[in-house]
Order: C-alpha cells, then sequence, then structure tokens
C-alpha cells in the first residue's frame, strides 16, 4: 500500500513557500468587517502587463479587458455566483458541483483522506472507491473547507499602524495589527478570517470564509489512472489522468446544500473557448526583482536542487539495502522527484536570457518612473540596491545558513530539538526563539516525546550525504565541519553518531526534557554532544539571516506600493493562494516541431499504455484493462488552456461563461513551469480533465451512475 | 487531384546537394573491374569516433565495434546477403522482401510511379492501390532501382592521374579520370559503375550496379494514411504515418526471383533490440570545416530560409487571388515547409554552442596532429585556413551570387535561357558554358522552344518579391538594382515586366532562338532586354564563386585524404547517396520534460486524429474510419532506432541480426535534423514503419492477404 501524501501543485507549492521564503510575508489568519468592493472600472494596461498574467483578485475583475478580449464580461451575479460556488482545501482548490454538496477536486489533494478512510485490509488510493449510497460515504478525519465569503480593504488600517523606523520594528507592527483585524473579525462574525498582503504589502484586503468542517469522500479513481504516466508525465502533456476526487459536504449529519454550485457543462468546452478558471494559486514571483531573481537562479535553486538530488540518493541507498524501503519512501521519492522538476523549471525559465531580458526592460521601466517623480523617488528610490545588498550578503553565507542545523537527519532533529525545548523552557517566554514561545513549547515538548520508528540505515546514508555535501562547500575549518565530522570521514562520523546515540529511544528523550537544561549540558550522547554544539552556529545564522530577510520584506513591501501606486489593480498581485479568477482560452500549443492537440481522449491513454508495453508508470488498473470495451474511446479526457495557474490551483474548477464546469485543473505543461516569474502564453498551458471524460469514467467504469446523475442535475 | 512529387528526405536531399553544393564533389557515374575488400580488422577509435555517426560502407564493416557493442559480429555471407537484398531508387532507398521479387520503399519514395499509373478519373495518391492478382500490377514508367554488385578501391588510380598545380587543372583531371574508369568498366561488364569520393576524394572507390528496370506498382496505401499528420508531425515522433509501397521487379514480363531478398520477421523488434539500416543516405556534413559550418549558419541557411519564405508566400498571395492555386501549388508548397523545417534544423544544430564546441575541439586536435607530423604540415597544414580565406570571400559577394540570375521566375528564367541559346549557341562548343556544351545545347534549345503554362499573377508576385528581397540586400547603386528597378518600385516593375514580355509565347522564343544572337540583340522585349543586363552580371559572378569553390572543393579534398590517412576508415566517410550500413538500437528518449516510447500503435493513430477533431492534416482515409474496429489496435505502428539515417535513407529496410525485416526507415525526428553535422544518439532518432503494423494495414484494410502472404512467406 503506498502512502503518498499530496503530490505535484501541492509539494512544489510548499517547497517554493520555503525555497522563497526569504522574501514572503507569511501567511496570516483570523477577525472582522464584511463587503466586497468590487472594482469594475476600465483597465489601463502598462506594457508590461501580460508578463504579470492573469491571476486577477475578485476585488478587482478587469472586466474592460475580458469585455474587450472575449466580448464577455460578467456581471456581478455571475461573480458572486462562482465565487461562491468555489472552495478551498488546506492545500488545494475545489469547487461545489450538485445542489447536494458534492464537492470536485483532484485525487492529489483527496490523498490524505482516501488514506484515512481506506478499510485496513487495502487501500482506496490503490484501489478506487465509489460509495454505493450515501451512507457509504466515508467521512474524512480533520478534513475542510473554506468558502470565500467576502473581501474588505484594510490597506489603509494596516498602514497607519505601522510608524516604526527600523525593519523589526515594522514587522513587529504589521504582525500585530494583522492579529488585531483578524481576532476582531473573527469575534464578531465567527467566521474564519485573514488578512492577505497583496503586491508585498502594496495593498491589504480581510477575506472572510465560512469553514465546512464535515467532508465525507464519495468517490476517487485508482492512483494508477489518476496520475498515469508517474513522474515522467508529471508536469507535461498530451497528458491521459482522471485526476479527480468527489466529496460531500455534509451539514448536521445530512447533505450540505449551497446555494451556489457549478452546473456541469453538457459538451465541455471547444477549441478556442474562452475558459475561466478558478481556485487558490499558492505563490508566485512575477514582483520579484532582479536581484532576487539572480540569487534564486545562481545560489537558491542550484542548492535546492542538489538538496533533492541527495535526498533521492539517500533513498536510493536505503532500497538497495532494505526491500520493505521502497514501499516506505515511494510518497517522498515521488514528492521529491515532482520538485525536482519544478524547480528545474523555475531555474530554467530564469536561466531564459529571453526572459531576464523582459524583466530587466520592466524593472529598468518602473525605476525610471519613480525616479522620473521626486516624491516616489525619496520614498522608493533605494529599495531594489537595498534588495540586492541583502541578497549578495545573502550569498556570501548560504552554505552556512543550510549546514549549520539538525536537518534532514530524524535523529540528529530529535536531538536539537531536546537541546533546545530544555535551554527554552528555562528563558522567560519573550526571550525565547519564536518557535518555542507560549503554547508552542508544550506543543514542541509533546512532539520530542512522542514515539517515533527510526530508521537506522536511512539514517546513516543521510546523515553521511549530508556531511559529505557540507565538507565539499564548507572549509575544512569551519567550527561545523571541526564538530561534526572531528577529522572523521563523513561516513564514519555517521556511523559513530547513529550507532553511538540514544536519542532514538523515546524515554531517554523524555528523559532529557524532564532533566532539564543540566540533563541536557551533562549528557555526552554523541547525537546530543552534536546538537549542542550546532545551536549557538544556527542561532548565529539564522538570526543574520533573519534580519538581512527583514530588509528584503520591508523594500518589496515598498516597491509593492510603489507599484500599487503607478499601476493599481491593473496588474493582478503575486499569488496568494486566495482566490482568484484567471482568463483563457482552450487552445493546443506548437511542441517539439509539430503541435500539441488541445484535448485528448481515451485512446491516447491505451496508445500510451500499449505504446510502453503497460511498464510501470504506464500500466493500467484492472478495470481499466477489462472494461475497456465499455468505454467510447473518442470521448475527451483532458484538455489544455492559456489560463495562469500554479501550485494551490490543483482541484480549480474551469468554467466556460454560461458558469458551468468543463473542467477540472490539475497540472501545467512543462513550458508553464517558468511562468513562476514571468507570464507568457504561447507555449505555456493549463492541463484539466474533461468534463466528458469524468462523467465517462465514472459511469463505465465506477458503476457510478447514482453520481453521474447527480452531477448532470438529472 | 494532388500531383506532389517525392518529398521529405528527397526533397531535403536535392536541396542541400545545393545549398551545401559548394563544397560537395557531385556524383559521378558509368565502367570496370569488380571484387568486394571488406576490411574485417580490429577498429582503434580516436577520441571523436561517435560524432561522426555510423554510415558504414560494406567494405570496411566496424566488425570488432559491432561485436563489442551488440555481441553480434556478421559474417561476409550476411554482409553480401543484406548488400544484395537491397536496392537504389533513383532518390530513395528500397529492399527485394519477397522471393517473388517484391521491393519494399516509402510512399513517397514511388509517388511518381503511383501517380503515373493512376486512372484518368482519380489518383491512387489519394485512393491507394492493391493490384487483386499479378495482372493488375501495374508497370511504373521510367523507373529503375539500382542492385549493388561490388566495390572496388581505385584511390591510387584516380590520384596517379591528378598532377596539376592549380585547382582547375586538378578538378578536370579528376572528372577526366572518373569518367575513364566509369566507361572502361561499363563496357567491360555492361553494368553501371559509378567511381565514388569518399572523405571529400580521400578515398575513390568502383562501385558496379545492376539495374532493374520492369518495376510495377503492387499495392500503395492513401497519401493521407502515409503522411498522417502532414507538414506539423513531417520531422516528428512520435508517429503514426504508413509510409510505404510496394513494387515488384520483373523480368522477360515475368516476376524476377532475387537469390537475395529479406525475410519478413514474425514479431518485428523489441525494445533495446539491435537493428541494422541499410540504404543510401544523400549528404551530411560532418566533415566540414569550421570555416564552412559558419559560413552556412551565417549566410548560407539563413539566405536560404528568407528564399523558403518568400516563396511560401508567394503562393499564398496567388492562392488568395485564384482558387485554383491551392491544389497546384500544394506539392510546391509542402515540399517548401518541408526543406524550411529541415533547414531550420541544420542551422539550430550550427547554432547549438556545445555541437560547435565539439566540432571547434575536434578540429583543433586533427590540426595538432597534422602540424606534429613535418611532412603532414608541409602538405596539409595550410588547407583550413585557405578553406576559410574562401569561405570568407564567397561571403562578401554572396547577395551578389543570389540575386544576380533569372529565377525564381519561370518568364525570366526562358528569357534568359534565350538569350544564352542564342549567345553561346554562335561560339564554338570548348569556349561555351558548361551546360550549354555537346548535346546539352540542343536540349537546352527544345526546352526553350517547348510550350509551357505560364501563371501570371504567381510570376508577377514572385518577380515583385524577389525585388523587394534584392533591394534590401543590395545597394541602391548596384547594376542589377538600377536595370531591374529603374527607379520603379518592385511592384511596378514586376507588372510592367510580365505585362510587357511576349516571352510567355513559345513561338516568339521559337522566333528568337531561330533568329540567334542578332534577333536577341535586337529585341526590345523588356524581359529579354533585362536578361541580356543581368547575363553579364551572371557570368561574372559565377566564375568568381566557381573558383573559390574548386580551392574549398581542393583543400576539402586534402582534409579529407589527411582524416583518412590518420584515421582510416575508423571513421564512416560523409554520405555520398550510396549503400550504408548502420548499426542501432530499439530505443524511446527523453522528450518535452518527459519520455517517447520506443513504439507507437493504431490506438495513437486514432487518438491524434480524434483529439484534432479529424481537421486537416488529421484527418483519415475512409475506409481507416469505417474498418477501423476490424484492426488490432494495439499492434504496432512506428518505432524509432539510433541509427544514423539521413535524406535519401527514405525507404531503408532496419533488419535484426537474422536479417529480417522488422522495419521501414521513413523520417528521423526533428532533434534528428542537427545530426547532418555532428552526430549523437542521446535524443536523436530514426523512424520506421513497423513491419506487424505494415502486415495488420494490408491484411485488414487493402484486402491485401495476396501480397501479406507473400510477404511472410505463407
Amino acid at each position: 500500500m503506498s502512502r503518498i501524501t499530496s503530490v505535484r501543485f501541492l509539494v512544489v507549492s510548499l517547497t517554493m513557500l520555503v525555497v522563497a521564503g526569504c522574501t514572503s510575508s507569511p501567511p496570516v489568519s483570523t477577525a472582522v468587517t464584511p463587503a466586497a468592493s468590487a472594482s469594475t472600472g476600465p483597465l489601463s494596461p502598462p506594457g508590461y502587463r501580460q508578463e504579470f498574467g492573469t491571476m486577477w483578485t475578485f476585488d478587482a475583475p478587469p472586466l474592460a479587458y475580458w469585455q474587450k478580449t472575449y466580448g464577455f464580461a460578467p456581471d456581478q451575479k455571475w461573480l458572486d455566483h462562482v465565487r461562491l460556488a468555489s472552495v478551498r482545501l488546506p492545500n488545494c482548490s475545489a469547487s461545489f458541483v450538485s445542489a447536494n454538496g458534492l464537492i470536485l477536486t483532484n485525487h492529489h489533494c483527496a490523498r490524505g483522506c482516501t488514506d484515512a478512510v481506506s478499510p485496513k485490509d487495502s487501500n482506496y488510493i490503490e484501489t478506487g472507491f465509489a460509495a454505493g449510497n450515501q451512507a457509504d460515504e466515508k467521512k474524512c478525519p480533520g478534513l475542510y473547507v473554506d468558502q470565500l465569503i467576502s473581501i474588505e480593504p484594510v490597506t489603509d488600517r494596516v498602514r497607519a499602524a505601522i510608524t516604526g523606523s527600523t525593519a523589526a520594528e515594522q514587522t513587529s507592527q504589521r504582525t500585530a495589527i494583522v492579529g488585531r483585524i483578524q481576532s476582531e473579525c473573527a469575534q464578531s462574525t465567527g467566521l474564519t478570517c485573514q488578512v492577505v498582503s497583496l503586491y508585498n504589502g502594496g495593498m491589504y484586503s480581510l477575506y472572510r470564509y465560512k469553514r465546512y468542517s464535515d467532508l465525507r469522500l464519495v468517490m476517487v479513481p485508482e492512483e494508477q489512472i489518476a496520475s498515469f504516466g508517474g513522474d515522467p508525465d508529471n508536469f507535461t502533456y498530451p497528458r491521459y489522468d482522471l485526476d479527480m476526487a468527489l466529496l460531500r459536504a455534509y451539514d448536521n449529519n445530512a447533505p450540505f446544500h449551497p446555494t451556489d454550485y457549478l452546473r456541469w457543462s453538457a459538451n465541455g468546452a471547444g477549441d478556442g473557448e474562452a475558459v475561466f478558471v478558478i481556485g487558490n494559486p499558492g505563490s508566485t514571483g512575477r514582483l520579484n526583482t532582479v536581484a532576487q531573481m539572480e540569487f534564486l537562479r545562481d545560489i537558491g535553486y542550484p542548492a535546492t536542487l542538489a538538496g533533492y538530488n541527495r535526498a533521492l540518493a539517500v533513498i536510493r541507498q536505503t532500497e538497495a539495502q532494505d526491500t520493505g524501503a521502497a514501499r516506505r519512501y515511494q510518497n517522498q521519492f515521488f514528492g521529491l522527484q515532482n520538485s525536482f522538476k519544478a524547480v528545474t523549471g523555475y531555474r530554467a525559465g530564469l536561466l531564459d536570457s529571453s526572459r531576464m531580458a523582459k524583466k530587466r526592460a520592466f524593472e529598468a521601466d518602473f525605476r525610471a518612473r519613480i525616479n522620473a517623480d521626486p516624491a516616489l523617488r525619496a520614498r522608493y528610490g533605494s529599495s531594489w540596491d537595498e534588495v540586492a545588498a541583502a541578497q549578495h550578503e545573502l550569498a556570501t553565507f548560504n552554505p552556512q545558513l543550510r549546514y549549520y542545523g539538525f536537518g534532514p537527519s530524524t535523529l540528529l532533529t530529535l536531538a536539537g530539538q531536546t537541546v533546545r525545548v530544555a535551554t527554552e523552557a528555562a528563558k522567560p517566554d519573550a526571550a525565547r526563539l519564536a518557535a518555542y514561545r507560549g503554547a508552542m513549547l508544550d506543543a514542541m515538548k509533546a512532539g520530542v516525546e512522542r514515539d517515533r520508528p527510526i530508521d537506522v540505515p536511512y539514517e546513516k546514508f543521510t546523515i553521511a550525504a549530508q556531511l559529505r555535501a557540507a565538507q565539499q562547500e564548507l572549509p575544512p575549518t569551519d567550527p561545523f565541519i571541526r564538530v561534526a565530522l572531528a577529522g572523521r570521514t563523513p561516513e564514519a562520523a555517521a556511523e559513530a553518531l547513529v550507532s553511538g546515540t540514544r536519542i532514538g529511544d523515546a524515554a531517554f528523550r523524555r528523559s532529557l526534557v524532564e532533566g532539564g537544561a543540566a540533563a541536557v549540558a551533562a549528557s555526552n550522547d554523541p547525537m546530543i554532544v552534536l546538537a549542542r554544539a550546532i545551536d549557538p552556529l544556527n542561532r548565529t545564522v539564522t538570526a543574520r539571516s533573519d534580519s538581512l530577510n527583514a530588509i528584503i520584506a520591508t523594500n518589496t513591501e515598498k516597491i509593492g506600493q510603489a507599484l500599487f501606486s503607478i499601476y493599481g489593480t491593473s496588474l493582478p498581485p503575486d499569488a496568494t493562494f486566495t482566490l482568484r479568477i484567471s482568463d483563457g482560452v482552450v487552445k493546443g500549443y506548437p511542441m517539439n516541431g509539430t503541435v500539441a492537440p488541445y484535448k485528448t481522449t481515451f485512446y491516447g491513454l491505451y496508445e500510451r499504455a500499449n505504446a510502453f508495453d503497460f511498464k510501470d508508470p504506464f500500466n493500467l488498473p484492472q478495470r481499466w484493462v477489462t472494461r475497456k470495451d465499455r468505454l467510447n474511446l473518442a470521448t475527451p479526457f483532458d484538455f489544455v488552456t492559456t489560463n495562469d495557474i500554479i501550485g494551490g490551483n490543483s482541484g480549480s474548477p474551469a468554467i466556460n461563461r454560461n458558469a458551468e464546469l468543463v473542467g477540472l485543473i490539475f497540472d501545467g505543461n512543462i513550458e508553464n513551469i517558468p511562468n513562476r516569474f514571468l507570464f507568457t502564453a504561447d507555449t505555456p498551458r493549463t492541463i484539466a480533465v474533461h468534463s466528458a471524460g469524468i462523467i465517462e469514467a465514472i459511469r463505465k467504469m465506477y458503476d457510478g451512475s447514482r453520481i453521474a446523475d447527480e452531477l448532470q442535475g438529472r
């Protein structure tokens, strides 16, 4: 049984939040004040508009541009309807698609639930599942969706509260005012409230959500058909995936009846037809400065990719020693491959000189506009240089920042947390490291004391790999190298550390935590000794990095304000994992010397399986082999559009101008990946499962006429 | 009815002979002396062997390398058998595939015959054809195949005859000795004899062929399935083409029974299996110097591509005025698109800095080896610089060389030929331009006097386009510009020339030819006036170009000798449209973020047709729609290998180690095109129709059990 947690968009999105984390405002949450203010005024796009993409917020839809481009501008009722029909999963997007609360999302977005509700002796991820009747629908533990009720501008209130002169003061004031707005909102409305920072803080909006916490699994196909083609076909097209799952929202133990849900399109979208994608793109870097992009291209991404490669090699080493490991690490392995492919694509975009030239041209133009106005110049003129200086300084100690830490070893991480829990508990709350303050201290303690399995061979391989890499990047005199290796080879050091430690034993960890700082200081366990030595190194380097990142955050916020003051909402803001509506058309594209079609059909699924002699990952679930002749093979299966999506958009509905569901977004093509930094629509495409393919599969493969009838409103 | 003449490999090959013609020794033909000398000695490949590819001659097969790579080295009997089973069409390759003389080649290689034998009211190119019995097989007018009987080394004899000190003397002596050897051979054996210049003249071999001149059409599918996917899919993979045709050789009006023919493989080739391709690659540029490649990259190919674009635009303009033009120019249009795609790919290879770096490294290494030996240095050391100097000088008047001429207008070409026939006829034979000597003068006269249709709108558009381009590339003071435009716009000049001339009238041309030089000199027909002015400009610029090309030819021959003296036959020679055997394996490859399969099946054909809603060029012949259910859709259709092929290889058999036919070569993928200059096997692939797909199609679609049984030896 595979136990893969959600992949593709999700992993990448989270990965990227970490990778690019130095420059992103962390999402904040929970407080008051309703009313959406939809700006429907005419749009005057500047010369670089297209490169910022089409992830529009619902309070600033570009109606004039849509009217001009598609001959269609929806009214407020249409906008409200499709907004309310859309929901957000913790890591994905989704939508209400029936009068009885069916929710459509991707297979990979419902993996956690699918796994959790599986019977003991098998797993629905592998076998698929279709509830024969309502009673058979399985409650997903802990899963919820959020529905966006309203958006309210709070920029002035946030900005008024930020009065400090240093970056640190400003950061702390921003956090405080955001927290206050959110908690006021939550108290007065009972809703889930989030202050969203748009344009890097150029604009703040309060988003209020209604949460639905009783979700039940109705239908999922086998993973083998949901992500047919596995890692090779991931992020590519033509594609033959049924990456879907159906949940149902319940209210008081009965199906919930949403006022707004998407009707199912009779035929899906045709070639060239305008479609809208509604969902929650996680993060983009289109407002990044050139200096930030160069840092990622030359320092950040190469290090990230090297780390993925190490982790993949360690899993392969472990698998060679342990036949059970392949299954255990399958999830992680696919996630790493997925992220490797994504980050390789991001970097390819940054290595593309024509894209970078466009970005430079935009930045030069933008800075010239700022510098042409003395007031703007005084306020924003130096921001780009300050960002660049901070990025350059970050580059000087990037290896230290990456190696002065406890991961990726579980044992060393446990040792580090044990050391820190003991140390931090002894301090007054305000003096503690941020992750050990308030209630988080007890949570951390409980985590350290919880029993957990240790994979000894994996631990040795991963520590050795990390030390080998550190040895190559850090000088021999480096304090981390001296204490971690102590003259030994990386392999010998890893062997001694893993064999000599008792930190894998939960009772031992509990004894240290209970013994407090004194017990930790007195321990001669080799992992504790190493963790004690790394602790101060990590604090120093992290503090230095934090202060530089605060400078970057302050200045990118200024740049965001400058951008907003010049272009307003005529440019969509960077992705923030909040609801957006993107416009596009169904369209093939030039590919590899020929043309990729706008859609695929079930014929192509059987072509690809047969062309690879059904070898993994091109094998098919048994029912797709035995029931093949039931299918109309010419039924559309997947299709592509020019909509603007990224990780977090997984599960988004694609709708036509009648607000009917025509497709289910699940991926982008390989050409789409570099769109992270600069949007183009020449060859990048968004990939969706076709509405007709979903119905055909549910009816013919999963005996799901009950479900298909409900989707089609029969 | 379409009247497209042979395309794809063919057009490209011929095009490239013209484009790269300045540096290629022209193929020579017809003379004596038998005996093949197969070198089977061990191979010591130099560091750059792979980059020269695997187009091996039958007298120097790399047996030790094959043994090492595939665990298989064929014996002389195997080699003789597969050589004698292979035949050459005037522009393609083919093979005997039955005991009763069936010959397998590509659909596009048999187009001329297919067209010629079609009934008046329809065309087999469109409808397909399968002879129900022997009597129904249709004789192809003028078509023949040549079977390679023997190869004999004649290098010493050729070289001994070349004693002159100037490039012009040497060229003339080489032509004379080659002619003598060929005619001696023809007289003494009655065979077709050709002296082949290998390694740019580093080695000369006498090839003797038996010619079969009674060929009959047995079966061709519809062009729509033979080249399904048209221009977009041309040169790409995955592919779904049945690009096949079957002819039969007759002898004394009865089927010919070849002693050697290829048995049909029962299952075709599996993934990873070694295969050999036997055929006649037309021309490669792997021995080109860096200077030659830079010339093509920066001067030659850009001009060629611009010319193709002009020609395509002129056809589109004509079609916009004349609804019948689309059909008339279909052939030419597809040929131009095909060549445009090929030359774009060639140039992409030259623009690829990593390929060029490899080429530079090889040349530097090679020159260092030459310079390290005083004798070699004295003989060959300056050759690269002399080639470079000549290429640089050619670059200085390349626009003049392209525009001081009569084409592409038919009217101006006729005017130019009329002027020249009159002028040249008045001279002694030896003083005439080469194309007007001996019997060629009468042929040229007859050509000029023959009636032919003139497309007036096309003529105006093509002259205007040519003059516009000339105006952009030549200075206003240029003599051609002054006389051709005479102050008019290109459009006005074209209008005046085409409207004012009588040269489209055959009687007028005859009167001028009969009137001789005096009549031509006295004519005030505007086309004749212009042709008279262009004539001396063309003579001057062509003579200058010819003398520089003679320098290049002499020095590339020296470089070829130097290469051969150092590496011998361990490097295969450049392609010469003579028989080669290339080794490779059946293998998929990384493509566009994922992997391309080693084979396709009939499922994929229906996928692609449905994915494009059966829109041209993804429509299917009617029988492929109505008879679909007869097919086993999982039957392999096309497949790819790492064999080394280029234009001229069309129709080559792919065989396994048992000398059984497993496939029919018809194209390369887009990644294969840059292999023209430097061979790699990472992503470039050769595309073949699968033996099983051919049988399935013949039996199920064309009611051809008579033919399929014969192929399968039943």
